[in-house]
């Protein structure tokens, strides 16, 4: 479905200057019309950055979310060996099962938010390395993954949403974020699911393991190295989503650091995506920053699945009804300020 | 519809007592519902408060939101005639047509999120006193508006949702919250609609020179000297809605400056009303943290109408959408933390 060269990590790096650009004319014809509609210039805030942002990907002055999908990707880590989560490795396939039969918080806000829920387990029988003794993946593994979730976009829709699911993500997030980002373990290790404080010991430490033993690893060989099969879907995802002009919506902080090495080997990479929400997770608002996104929500929230994504997904939809919908001054007969 | 005595203003500020409480009962089962869904305890962030919120109000440890209402009430303003707006004081009766034929965001945002919404004016064709130069309402030109409030309101909805419009009501609502919370002018005059230096300059004048006519006003007085009428026809909604235990998302610095006098006479008054979003306008965040207030969205708005608070409706029925649908770990079959 995509031109991408998922042959290799070192061409798939290098390939984000063959991929499509944002669309200045329409997003400047999308800011134009927000300046004549009946509201004083720039009061409804983010929802005329969320409106032009649609435009310029889309490349239509007055862009539509006909089609929301919502992609979940699940994997197993071989870390969890390590006591980094209070949940078994087993609650990855249960949880996935708890999707499918529409039970889970997704499930929930995707039917409210007006998306199309896609669950893509990877693998979940035959989790990654311990990242703390080799590389999590190899190159082909990595690829791989990040094939089938590339494969797993519609490049129909007009919205992409992203989610995951998988027992230890938040230590590999961790991993991840050190990886790219830099500075102490401490400073991007939080309690996740609900660690306790040994817990957080332990998580601490084998994100410290897996940085010393990958220190030479860069750009994509970051998520060879640390990531999981569900990070690298996510990477794959979000590029094929580029290649269709299809704007990204990244959950919170798993999300986010899964999309970190893409950005480390080159930041246009994710110039089509926003991160919907601010997880409570600590190392995620340094995360968000270093990588110069500010997200949308800040509702306290932790849980990944892509719950936060879709409700971002909302505020798009209110945006874009804003936008086509509203009277300008002129239709409206109301005097300009 | 309901027992509230607007015959004085006296009378209505001693009436906290006599209004329904939180149902502590139907919290309780809610938060113990919610601790067992598939999801790491708390993880769910603000939807979870929202959730139990509605169940303590709703008296109903499942609570839904069948019907929505949302009222925007009008007003305009004696003040305007001292150059505190960019916007000439007919453009309150246009915007007010613009509703009315739905043009403006809040009616796109009321379809997106599923409110019906209800347009009230309030005597356009009578401005109220300039307030530097004598109470802006009589005691009984205030009560008028309080019942017209409260009158607006559903008694059979299950969530209320404020907004307004009125030229120069953020200079009014800077007026409020400086006579409620104390401080100089300055710390709670904005740019409003878009006023340039010397429209802030004749703002902060304003707020001085009312302040200091009405320096004696405390509680409900203060509304109906620096006041308008859609600011009271507000404060009856908050109540009337009380009366029938709905709770109000209030929406911006107009809303909330609007309920202020009656934080001011008690802060009961304002249990079941939540701030929705914190404006762009500064003196808001201010604002909220003066009355206990955390505001849900932050999305560098200032419109009004009920904009934000459109917006947080979508919220609360994610939550609820949540709360109601999903499963628990003994129906899914998930292993606990």
């Amino acid at each position: 479905m995509t031109d991408l060269p998922f042959d290799s990590l070192a061409a798939l790096a290098d390939s984000a200057p063959t991929l499509p650009g944002f669309d200045d004319g329409a997003a400047d014809a999308a800011r134009a019309r927000q300046d004549t509609l009946t509201k004083p210039p720039g009061s409804l805030g983010r929802l005329e950055e969320l409106a032009i942002f649609m435009a310029g990907w889309r490349g239509d002055p007055r862009p539509h979310v006909f089609d929301a999908q919502a992609l979940v990707f699940a994997g197993n880590h071989g870390i969890t060996a390590r006591g980094v989560s209070p949940f078994p490795p087993e609650v990855t396939a249960q949880m996935v099962a708890n999707f499918e039969r529409g039970g889970a918080a997704i499930n929930q806000l995707c039917r409210h938010a007006g998306a199309r829920l896609s669950v893509v387990p990877l693998e979940l029988d035959r989790p990654t390395a311990d990242f703390t003794e080799a590389p999590a993946m190899t190159e082909a593994e990595c690829l791989d993954a990040m094939r089938t979730g590339a494969e797993a976009v519609d490049p129909k829709c007009d919205v992409l949403i992203l989610g995951e699911m998988g027992i230890g993500n938040s230590t590999v997030s961790a991993a991840l974020a050190c990886a790219v980002c830099g500075g102490p373990a401490v400073d991007w290790v939080g309690r996740g699911t609900g660690a306790d404080d040994a817990g957080v010991a332990r998580k601490i430490a084998t994100v410290e393991a897996g940085l010393s033993r990958h220190a030479d690893a860069t750009g994509l060989a970051i998520l060879a190295a640390l990531g999981g099969r569900e990070q690298a879907a996510i990477c794959g995802a979000i590029l094929a989503a580029r290649v269709a002009r299809i704007p990204v919506l990244l959950d919170g902080f798993i999300c986010t650091a899964a999309a970190a090495p893409l950005f480390a080997a080159d930041p246009a990479f994710l110039a089509h995506a926003r991160v919907a929400h601010v997880s409570r997770e600590p190392g995620h608002a340094r995360l968000c920053a270093a990588i110069g996104q500010d997200p949308l929500l800040d509702l306290g929230m932790a849980l990944g699945e892509g719950t936060g994504a879709a409700l971002a997904l909302s505020l798009l939809r209110a945006a874009l009804e804003c936008h086509n919908g509203m009277a300008t001054f002129a239709e409206a007969g109301v005097a300009g300020g």
